[in-house]
């Protein structure tokens, strides 16, 4: 059986947004996540950090409340009885800290982009401020939302595998190939900024998705790893390319690449988990099928909600197998945790079983990742304790 | 650049809908989709025929109003200053025309699920009645809402592949192998029904969707069929399986094979197409990537909003190349273009160009298809004329 | 284990060939299968209807003999000590017949390449001399020589499918997309041609590997058959694209496309057998793997040599599994088991258990199916007994 | 046109075989390799260290003479007028340098497998040796005989993908997931013992190929090394696994990944390069087909001898496109080159335009992969120059 995803018996929690104007990708992505399951309603915005943009945005979106910037709506929602009960923020790194810290000081929950900011000080002081908070940090490392992801982790947490051996992970993209930075591409312009990306590049972008991809699936923790860290096209000062060796206590180890500059592919995350028992291999860009290979046995297709697939994917699915579910959906999938985990907390209960989102350790994780990278590539590839 | 996708300066338009109560794999599919994009908000509902199970699924879903049946519902809203403009009919096949013919008597555009109705008799009546009412009726064919399935049209109707000259279409399960319909499956038991289904039970059920694909892909009209309808599990009086030959007019030749009883198949639908000059190769299980194949040169991937994808594929998608979209945005997208052509329809505007959803002239086509099947069957295959 | 191909302990079986001079693409086919085993060694040759140029190329391949025509080296030969013992024979099809009796009369066994003949008054011709001559007719359909085609057929004898019910094969080309006869392509004259090539032009070139292959794998006596040929090349005499639907003993059905006008589509032979409890699904350009699809359970996919692979593959193969086998190897698998058959006839033995290749009941039965596809296409796609 | 490969006007050149006896899998390989193109001729051999079983695996191959041993063979060869002119050496990798120079002294040209030696010191030995005989010595790094690798060699030499920054190479197999040498699988023994194999376990069986082929494919010379090599099995005294960054002359960078212990992998050597300009990507297990990426175009499928393929693909590939070449075919293509270089050899003329096989310095270049490889590791995966 197919569990219906979080059909709601109540009304939707009421949502605000920092970042996400007109024109912006991920902006766009979230509203569509919130709205999806029919659990969240946008009602107020500090879209942009120019006012005027930030009030045509809302206005374009037909908003509630507009706010000239975070603070203030912060403050603002705070004060009222109809406020937000939830943030989204997804502006570029460099400014996930303080929004963040604002909201959460009031204890409106946070759904942030990740990385989780710019630098591993500023998520420190960000992991500070949550703790002391009380209220929930929801990190949308949004590839962990697929339902064959969920499959994947339960099966090796079942030991379906046996003792993981290798963590072979990728992503690989090719929008960077030539310096789209340089010709208009506002994307291409902060992602290869440090002042605004911080001190990863592909490292940051995509690398962090990569390693918590890894981490969540295998149930491994990273021990050290050893990077080099290349930036191909002239002039960039952020890596667009990362060669990552990876291990991880218990004796596992791994390879991660990312990498930006690899013509041909387009969002080309793909997780392969090797045990004693068997293997396990998966693609973000045929997110509805997962491989398992026991170990002297038929190579076998698992499908989203096909024969095979477990609880854990059913209930991140909406739909009957042969019907690809994608992006959007996976993404919904974090808001609808969240959602679960927003309504449970209202009442101090524990939220429903198998409630499951990225979160403030995940995305200090990913800083400290892409720290380390930065640091073992500058020493010529040394291995770096995580 | 990615066209937005139906990002409304308005207010949501207000949707009713008749069927679909709690349980019921299709409403819930027309819920989101209608949702996805903000574009409606679903106020109203007959959600079952059984009136305890429709207000409960009512109240479950948040309905401002729950309704005892359809014709109360119409008659309702239609009172109403703030009545639904829209209503979605996701009931079995026999009960599609009676609600249909009702609300549009009313003014209240009506979407409709597929295959239009029970009986080609019905279809006739409804057709009628739609044209009478001047309000406007959307049959939910949708899988002609993927990016890529227009893509593919657009390329036919670019002259990509010259003139057609091969239609091959399949749409392939495996959900009837075993007498489902005898131990307790309710989609099972309606679809082997023929007093709620009608004559066809593959046919009607995904055999039109078939034809209607590679009738809107190669854009070629139908001249006649020859059909050898079977049904493999002992008692079921509809087809399990339909084996088509296809002739169009001008020329063209095709073969259709539906089939409910093939193992290892989901929803495999999979069009090809070949002119003089090329051929193009979609399925519906892995939908953001088409294959072009010029006569003469290197075959060619097209992937949804990547290279070589023109703006016909843009506008029904939301995010880059690389995430993919699957069955829930295709179904959406029928929704944005209603939503296009309603509020075209209230100031008597044209809809935006471009705007393109099945009607019922494709319902009407898809009764005739089920209704030659069975005759054509009934005669041993032999021809009849479409 | 992987058992070893026909290492052989004796020396290699002299071997001649009619037709498959110089630039001759299945003359040199025949050549590198007979000898990929070291089974046979090829002594003497009819290579070419002009004397000159079978004489040109006898010396180019350093063959002992060469003769100007068939009629001669039958004769020829039969009286050597050391003349051949088989005959290879990879002329047109309306130059099958004649040779072939020639050799069958004087106990030189014949290889001789598909379709069997021109017509089927010739087949059965043909016929009547191998029964009268008791020598040994090999028909290369050389597709049933791939190792994982032997274990689609072993596991339908096995019952792992069930009772069969659906038989679906294509056989799907681009070559003749355009007039290729008439811009000096001597395998596209002679394949369009009736008087070398018989009535049935993608019927009988590749329709009849297709309909070889789904009788060979799914066991099924074919009962008969709806054909709608065309030519779609303008002034093409015999057809290039044929679509037909089949009806078998006891009840299965089938659709066989065979196409040679389809834009993209190299040699797309491919077959799925669907059964009451489980389907199969093979493709000639991804011959090493089958997928097994057992209803209720996970989708599985069979590699050659590899888990789940049965020893009618084994004996089929040469190497470990991930090394993959092709075309060559399968037709050098039709000559192995020749050899096998060859060398148990000498002394009277059976050949060892396992052998198994087409034979002349296959060829009429290619030659049954091609003549009733132009009957049934004569008269509209009328059902036809088989 | 597809060039026909090596049909020789020439007798076939006498071949000797040191190693190989009956149940061997390489020596097998060769054999068919040797014949496939009728360009050679196996008539004496060493066939194994026990006197007895070479003798009988001698009978049982129909070998003209056999030796006790690889020493007695070069002397008793050298002195007929009608011995050998080449022998093939499919011992394990400590046996090769021995023979190998034994043969070469005499002017025997060396076919010899891969990998060159069990030790750089042998390694360097051999080279001195075949430079001062004058001899011929081809090394069959097989999958450099693969059509569609060649073409991928000739596309990046012609700039097709601009300058190369990008090289990722992985050969990951699973028969090692196991201590199947202790489970009495003689392969398994000698791989994962240093005695015989030398100091690489995965990375000298199949991490030379990988390192290999990624050389031979981009062109590029490496510079250094970073290896973290692992034995995962207990007790295995070999790497099994084998994690590798790569740093090339010129800036390219590349990883490197060898395993014997990933379930579900049976010969997954994939090679991907990426260019300023456009992507490559290949795979042995489907190795008829190459991924060309140009970037900002769309993705294009170079098929073997399709559109797209040139004349260096053409020369090593038999059959028309479609009809799939495998394993045998790639590693008779290196045995034909090797037919093409001793008949030039013998008349003092170059060897045809184009005639390309891997050589002493291929050896040489991945026995010092090897020694980089576990050098690097042993210093806790420091780079180390090559």
């Amino acid at each position: 059986m197919i569990a219906g995803s979080a059909s709601s018996t109540h009304a939707p929690i009421r949502l605000g947004m920092v970042g996400g104007g007109t024109g912006a990708f991920i902006g766009a992505v979230h509203r569509i996540a919130a709205r999806l399951d029919g659990e969240f309603q946008l009602v107020a915005g500090a879209l942009s950090s120019t006012p005027e943009k930030a009030r045509a945005s809302a206005e374009a979106l037909g908003l509630a409340r507009s706010y000239d910037d975070f603070a203030a709506m912060a403050k603002g929602e705070a004060r009222r009885k109809d406020g937000i009960e939830a943030v989204a923020i997804v502006t570029p790194n460099h400014m996930h800290a303080a929004p963040a810290i604002e909201f959460l000081k009031r204890g409106i929950h946070v759904i942030c982009d990740k990385p989780l900011t710019a630098t591993l000080a500023e998520a420190r002081k960000l992991a500070a401020a949550a703790e002391k908070s009380g209220a929930l940090f929801i990190l949308t490392h949004n590839y962990t939302g697929y339902p064959m992801v969920r499959q994947a982790r339960a099966m090796v947490g079942a030991s379906d595998l046996g003792r993981i051996r290798l963590v072979q992970v990728e992503y690989v993209q090719d929008w960077l190939t030539q310096a789209a930075e340089k010709s208009g591409s506002k994307q291409a312009e902060w992602r290869t900024d440090p002042e605004r990306s911080g001190a990863g590049g592909a490292t940051g972008d995509i690398g962090t998705h990569a390693y918590n991809l890894a981490c969540f699936v295998s149930g491994l923790t990273p021990q050290a790893l050893a990077a080099d860290l290349s930036s191909f096209v002239p002039g960039r000062p952020l890596d667009d390319n990362a060669h990552v060796l990876l291990r991880f206590h218990g004796g596992a180890k791994g390879m991660l690449w990312a990498s930006q500059v690899a013509p041909g592919n387009e969002n080309g995350l793909r997780l392969r988990v090797y045990g004693e028992k068997g293997g396990l291999d998966w693609a973000q860009e045929d997110p509805n099928r997962l491989w398992f290979t026991p170990y002297g046995a038929e190579k076998r297709l698992i499908t989203r909600n096909g024969v095979g697939a477990g609880p854990e994917a059913a209930r991140m699915s909406r739909i009957p197998p042969g019907h690809p579910e994608g992006y959007l959906e996976a993404f919904a999938n974090i808001y609808a945790e969240a959602a679960r985990a927003i309504r449970a907390f209202r009442t101090g209960a524990a939220p429903p079983a198998g409630t499951l989102y990225p979160t403030l350790a995940d995305g200090l994780a990913g800083m400290r990742f892409v720290d380390a990278c930065v640091r073992s590539s500058t020493r010529n590839a040394a291995w770096v304790t995580l």
